[in-house]
């Protein structure tokens, strides 16, 4: 029998992602007990009932003193209070991870707080759902997914290694990445079409009464998939927003400019021009479903 | 055993939406005979090769006057010429209905051509998949999804009622509406999130290459779901643009103006802003799994 990767797990914060890791992480056996640091009584409730976790606790210096590795998994404006609240009970040795969709924030954040001799390495899993709390995680969701790690540069090599270790365990490839180039590549691939699905379910709500009832009852496709987008967890995707700001408000601009050349295109007949930029899309879908992430 | 609904039905186009409708018509043996009149020759042979039709043909001429309903399933923007070549081979009493995505547009450019003596009862199915062509047809496409009438004033009741029954009987459910209504309607629900999707697609495909290269590999949830709707056929959805553009370009106004009110926020750091407007898309999502169209 091979030893787990990690005595004791504390998960700060029980939420999607962090309760569907910590379901794999029971599957795969990758370590001895599970601990959850989490405020909502409702979430550590449910996260014991179903056996996510093997103890739950509101207080860091009763559940991080026993941790070899701690994951981050709250909204990201919560990770400096965490870090506040975690930095003084580190056990030396300890590794501190996180799971938060940007990473140069986190690093401003939570750093500051990680004692010498405790080990640092950010990180995020490219996987998720619209749905959240602790009742949600599945233990596959990682499974062929690309896990990011942003691990500063003096960063210990072996710290780095046993949390690439534990992704991969789970199913997911390892990428090491500069968490401001994460930020920019995230900003496009999953921030802007949050916002963007946000914003046209927000626009359809708006419509006179009557033609948002329609909207809801004839809801195609397209609509449908944005909604499901839009329906993700408000203080996550806030938190994201505001500490992504650079990034975000960048690939806005170039949205808006694209977004505009079509809306030119449409009021002038344009049609060459429309079915150009329709067709090239459909190579960049041909890619993804190719690196087999469709 | 019941007769069919139709003897002979003449698909005029039989891409994704007419070859589904043609399946499952036979599925469910609501017509005796099902002729397609196309000029692919490659969609011809498939439809042949598939048994999706009985008979193939180039010519109105041949294919129309023994068709008791005629389907036009064309991309918008050639139903003119549908009109034109069709028109002077419709038989007395036949039915001429559409599946076109557009309404008002399609009354506009085939109405002209219909002779006294033949019922036109336009419609558009509000379903469909980011695939096209015979191959792509699903028998079960329509099941449980709407089906939008839109017979100008003076229609033979009789005919939307036959054409009404044939949309029942393959699983959908019909509403009769006005054609501006429809387009209305459906420019919010499947006219912008298809712009959108295209748009925010085109953006990312036009980052320096090492940068789109990453949006492909990490593409997450979110940009996925886009890249598959931008997948779409660039001629169908060119058409579209073109022919409802008064109702869209009236929603890319309101969706960009609500753009900004975010963008705004984001700049600015205005959490709650963000939280309320994200909250609230929230119950749209819950209204839509109610309805059951998720």
């Amino acid at each position: 029998m091979t030893a787990p990767l990690f005595d004791t797990i504390c998960f700060v914060g029980i939420g999607h992602i962090n309760s569907s890791l910590a379901r794999a992480v029971r599957q795969h056996k990758l370590a001895r007990r599970l601990t959850t640091l989490e405020i909502s009584d409702k979430a550590r409730a449910t996260a014991l009932e179903l056996g996510v976790v093997d103890e739950a606790f509101t207080d860091a210096a009763q559940a991080i003193p026993a941790a070899d590795l701690v994951v981050v998994g709250t909204p990201v404006g919560a990770i400096e209070a965490v870090g506040q609240a975690i930095g003084p009970h580190l056990k030396p040795g300890a590794i501190v991870t996180d799971v938060g969709s940007v990473k140069l924030a986190v690093v401003r954040d939570l750093a500051p707080h990680i004692p010498d001799g405790v080990h640092f390495v950010p990180g995020h899993p490219i996987a998720g759902t619209e749905f959240s709390g602790p009742e949600s995680g599945l233990a596959d969701l990682f499974k062929g997914r690309w896990h990011i790690l942003t691990p500063p540069p003096a960063t210990d090599a072996q710290a780095t290694d046993r949390v690439a270790a534990l992704w991969r365990a789970v199913g997911a490839q390892v990428e090491i990445m500069e968490p401001a180039h994460h930020d920019k590549v995230l900003a496009i691939t999953s921030h802007l079409p949050h916002l963007i699905a946000y914003t046209i379910v927000g626009t359809a709500s708006d419509l006179e009464e009557h033609l948002a009832q329609e909207v809801i009852k004839f809801s195609a496709s397209g609509f449908r998939d944005f909604t499901r987008i839009a329906a993700s967890d408000p203080i996550m995707w806030r938190d994201i927003f505001l500490n992504n700001r650079e990034s975000v408000l960048e690939v806005i601009q170039r949205f808006t400019e694209d977004l505009t050349a079509l809306q030119r295109a449409i009021r002038w007949g344009e049609g060459e021009a429309l079915e150009d930029r329709f067709t090239k899309t459909r190579a960049i879908r041909r890619a993804i479903i190719d690196a087999k992430q469709a």
